[in-house]
């Protein structure tokens, strides 16, 4: 035997040991653990996939990595878009899925401490009888978990009002490479002592350390009435530029959603309704919490103004049936081929400008690209359509100038899905030399031998 | 000569040469440059301070600095009460204070682009007219810088309900010590590319790069009215069980303060008005924005519930003397002595078993520590009263005491006024050794001379 085949077993044999059926080597089970939901998967199965219970299981995991020099894949339930929790051929996956506990809630500190393998939305299930909630709010959060959330720092629809996760998290407790814990952040609301490491780690997508408890910072549930517009257009400007008038009237609504003619024509073939025969872009706002009626109608009228057909409503059936054409929109975009969801974002006065490139995308590749958009915080999801297994080569060039695009309207190449796998080729340009040379020295001090999701974010 | 001379003459005439009549070396001029609002002073004047008026100039600096190993301490207008800022023998000062203007205000995205010299009063009076403001609110905000908010990530009053200044900063230009410029964050509101050095920077204390820019994420101004609650109580318990209450029922007010009987006689001797008469601790709570009348209401009434005696006023003028009482509460703490401020932070629901400890330290070690709080994210400023010029060595001993305390409670040494040179020596405390480490080394990463801001934080 060669030492580059005893190695694996030996690294699999101590998993075993330390974590006595914990443990899987099945191919077929090793499957799952290439891909996400990004449409990338990795060249072939890991070595093995563990199911950690304990924070100590955690640290033998991480003890038996680095002695061996085998690279850590942590893991929460997969629903990334990045590619940043697929794990390849001689690495561990590190599956958070069996470390899912509340470990304490406090109504008077409104936080509440977990586990990182919790889903986001059993979570907030359970927060809601406290009259609390925890307000990261992606689109996945139902079959997402919390940990997943705080190493991709996801966004949602309701993060203009709300903030993203960054802004919800008080304190983890983290394992690094070499299997050492630390906490980092504070349990108070307030606190500033030394850097603030627990920032670093929120986004880190697995790079920097696994993340093993988390402390998250709750709000409690808005009480009062939920109003919802929704406004066709004649045109995206004409929207776009009503939605940028909502936030010039210092109008902060919960949900600000805009979608553009190709979205409406998926949408409308999907729920049968003819909605592009109302317009050529949908603009959808909700409204809630104190004032939520007084603030929905000041609204409405600026819309109606700015050439739109507002509908506004209290009554939660209809309410749902406008937010629901918006969250129909990526099921129905689904239907037309595999999808490439990109995610950009640009500062809120430049959406129409990131639409015109879109279509004139579109048009110089022959592509077909419908593009939702949380409007509030000009974070648009492009979603390139194509038949086949694999992204076609000019979906990649023209997503690639989109990137450099963003870039140039002061935006970013990613708001809320991270770098993973998908964008690491743009990071460079993104952060300048300089920076991207001290974010690799920074992964360099969590993790110097390089075995925590390597090849991700930096490639 | 010696080189020990030689080379600090040296530093000056090249800093002379780079920023021509920028450069002070007048030993009166430089006596203000060795203090801040700690009580710390430095063994000596420094070499010189630089007014620098341009991001080259700091560049500049910066290169003379790290080419000539020469420590870089950045100032701002030197109100820190950590000691965060002073400079000594040897040293460059390095002040912002003529870089200190308003580069760009978008009323679209909420965001303004200042140089970090500007006051933070000036920046939002002049924000005002726009209908914006940044909600950082330092009780030094009127004489107070914004680099300085950011470099010590400043809180203040206002941050239960708008957050700390690291929430309100969407990027930042940042010199790193060897003159190399790079720029951190976004300029949208979502961002997740890569680490997030932008909030590394906030709070760093100019231990890791100079900030030169910052682009600060505003909010609109608050609209409609204001209602103020002012409430006296038999006992700090009540009064911190009341305020309790308020954050169980899901309240959350702009301002919510806690007075403790101490503080009382302070500002009863101060005004010249019998508080302490009125009770042993006095509570005061404003609520702002949409339904601020309502929420006053249920708050007011479940302080009666409590045994607090209770006025509320939607006045302005009533208003500013209820909120005066509390604003005094500094300025009437000076009159008795020098103080040594303290900044611990509590979960909000030991709040009461802190000022326990408080009141026991006053007792064992026969000291006055007349105790404010920001009770709305449990930041206590326990303020050693103590005669004259240098901290009596008691109170050094009390103080640790207290940390520890803190820090057993699940709390920080420091919600909002950094480490500086005050608190190092607990630092590692806090952090634990393999934090400690990792922060020293990420130090290192950007300044593996050692030339900003040296001795201060680590020690």
């Amino acid at each position: 035997m060669t030492t580059a085949v005893t190695k694996p077993l030996h690294v699999v044999e101590d998993l075993r040991a330390a974590l006595p059926g914990r443990v899987e080597t099945d191919a077929e089970h090793l499957l799952t653990y290439t891909s996400d939901r990004s449409g990338h998967r990795s060249p072939g199965v890991p070595l093995a996939v563990v199911y950690p219970r304990s924070v100590d299981d955690v640290q033998a995991v991480c003890r038996i990595a680095s002695s061996s020099g085998t690279p850590i894949v942590t893991r929460g339930a997969g629903t990334g878009l990045a590619g940043g929790a697929i794990a390849g051929p001689g690495e561990i996956a590190l599956s958070m899925r069996d470390m899912d506990q509340v470990l304490e809630v406090s109504e008077e500190n409104w936080l509440a401490v977990v586990q990182p393998g919790i889903l986001n939305g059993e979570l907030n299930h359970a927060l809601a009888s406290r009259g609390l909630w925890w307000a990261p709010d992606p689109a996945s959060k139902d079959i997402s978990t919390v940990g997943g959330n705080i190493a991709m720092n996801a966004g949602g629809l309701l993060c203009a009002k709300y903030g993203v996760t960054r802004e919800a998290v008080l304190a983890l407790k983290v394992v690094l490479a070499d299997g050492r814990l630390i906490s980092v952040g504070h349990r108070t609301v307030k606190g500033v002592t030394g850097y603030d490491l627990c920032a670093l780690m929120i986004g880190s997508e697995g790079t920097l350390g696994v993340i093993v408890e988390c402390t998250l910072k709750l709000r409690p549930l808005v009480r009062g009435e939920i109003v919802t517009i929704g406004a066709f257009f004649d045109s995206i400007e004409s929207a776009a530029a009503a939605a940028s008038e909502v936030t010039r009237n210092g109008h902060v609504p919960a949900i600000m959603e805009l979608m553009d003619r190709r979205t409406l024509e998926c949408v409308s073939r999907f729920i049968g309704e003819d909605l592009v025969g109302q317009g050529d872009a949908y603009l959808l706002i909700q409204c809630d919490g104190d004032g939520a009626m007084t603030t929905a109608q000041l609204i409405s009228d600026s819309i109606r103004a700015a050439g739109g057909r507002a509908e506004a409503t209290a009554d939660p059936t209809e309410s749902q049936r406008l937010v629901d054409l918006r969250r129909q929109a990526f099921p129905a975009m689904e239907t037309l081929g595999h999808v490439l969801v990109e995610d950009i974002a640009v500062p809120r006065d430049r959406l129409s400008e990131a639409f015109a490139k879109i279509r004139e995308l579109e048009e110089r590749y022959g592509l077909v690209i419908p593009t939702a958009c949380h409007a509030g915080d000009g974070n648009l999801h492009p979603t390139f359509v194509f038949q086949g297994e694999t992204v076609p080569e000019q979906v990649w060039v023209a997503a690639g100038e989109l990137f450099t695009y963003a870039l140039e309207l002061g935006g970013t190449l990613t708001g809320e899905h991270g770098i993973g796998v998908l964008k690491r080729a743009w990071l460079a340009d993104e952060l300048g030399p300089t920076q991207y040379e001290l974010q690799r020295q920074i992964k360099a001090v969590f993790d110097p031998a390089n075995i925590l999701n390597p090849g991700k974010v930096f490639g």
